[in-house]
């Protein structure tokens, strides 16, 4: 069933009540008929499957569901060039992120244009549509790196940077550690663009309590790796929660 | 340094000799000059640094390299529409897959054009040199899905089929028991494409030794599963490599 996420304030009593833009897309693009259901999520965990109609669209039932992990996962993301965020804005809300922070490092190209972050909540809004998520992932203004690195200083959460042709542990020596007992409420993660991290970024995190870590032996470009990275952290986050239930 | 693959024959004597579209790339699109340097890769493993010259181009050192996992991973791919095996090639080579097997399955849209395994070939090396892999992974011709299970039927290595909403254990699980103590020489998945697989089909591959594995409880993409498949893959393959060194 064609699910569709909307404000809160659009529930009314037993109604939802469309945009014309959401209406429009219903009808002309997924091409429901009046009288067929779709699912209105509010993108805080509640569900409402839904008639529509001509005169409102009623709810049928409403239901919660969940399919978030249950540590958050913030990912650092050094803007690679290009549309490449993009790619990573589907990818890891697919995967479950919580949280993205575009972030301007030393080796940035990118300068991202005033409408963008507009049209970054929209891919991710069509993302959480398309893999049945309830929570839209918060994404937040692109900001310099260390500004970030500073900002996440009191978060007393694992904090891990990944960096190529370095010494340090593979990610996942972390993650089995993380999620031996205890999970944590939220892990936060930072990858570099092209070209990487300079010497000067990764002490600045070091200094605010980020450990590196290495994401295997192979150089992966600035799209894969925040990718990897969630693949890997959602795996962990979801066995967890199989063991203890 | 800039990184090359060429083919073993390549290799003559002390020289390395280029192709006219390798040299005008070396020199009009990575902008080397002669007396620069270049690393010249066999795709098995052998590495030169080469110095680019107008009369041959002469090795300086020779030396081998390892970015490779021990254990092999086999992807099976029902196609994406659009130009999506594309990602799927780029990501999957740089995270170290083996073999691509790309499958038509019953809900496959797309008709590969004739060239298009060139083409496949061709992103795959240019991941290969970015990612500074040794091996270039083998792509197979586009086959229908039901040959495929056939004839890895009688392949004993594990063999996983991840399917969206079922109740399948995750196959992190799987990879936990595979990787305890000696890990298998092959790992094989097969991955659906838009709608999944049908009940026929997930039937063929259990019949074929395969086990069903859930990767998660958001519906992935047809792109973002295989990429995650290998994400975890890899990353099990290689800390097993550094817990035995």
């Amino acid at each position: 069933m064609y699910r569709l996420v909307i404000d809160p304030q659009q529930k009314q009593g037993n109604c939802i009540i469309l945009k014309s833009d959401q209406e429009h897309y219903l009808r002309r693009v997924v091409r429901l008929n009046s009288g067929d259901d779709f699912i209105a999520m509010d993108g805080r965990g509640n569900c409402w499957q839904v008639k529509l109609t001509v005169t409102g669209n009623e709810i049928v039932t409403s239901f919660r569901e969940n399919r978030e992990l249950t540590t958050a996962v913030s990912l650092i993301v050094a803007l690679p060039k290009g549309s490449g965020f993009e790619d990573i804005i589907r990818c890891t809300t697919e995967l479950g992120v919580t949280k993205l922070y575009p972030a301007i490092s030393d080796r940035t190209l990118l300068k991202p244009k005033e409408n963008k972050l507009e049209r970054w909540r929209k891919i991710a809004l069509e993302a959480v549509e398309q893999s049945e998520r309830q929570i839209l992932p918060y994404i937040a203004e692109p900001m310099p790196i260390k500004v970030l690195f500073e900002q996440f200083k009191l978060n007393n959460n694992p904090k891990y940077i990944a960096s190529a042709r370095s010494n340090a542990p593979h990610l996942m020596e972390f993650c089995q550690q993380d999620f031996q007992d205890n999970p944590p409420s939220e892990i936060i993660i930072a990858t570099g663009c092209e070209g990487g991290w300079t010497p000067k970024e990764i002490e600045n995190a070091i200094a605010s309590g980020f450990q590196e870590v290495s994401l295997g032996k192979r150089i992966l470009r600035a799209i894969t790796a925040p990718i990897m990275v969630m693949a890997l952290v959602a795996s962990y986050s979801e066995i967890f929660e199989l063991k203890s239930e």
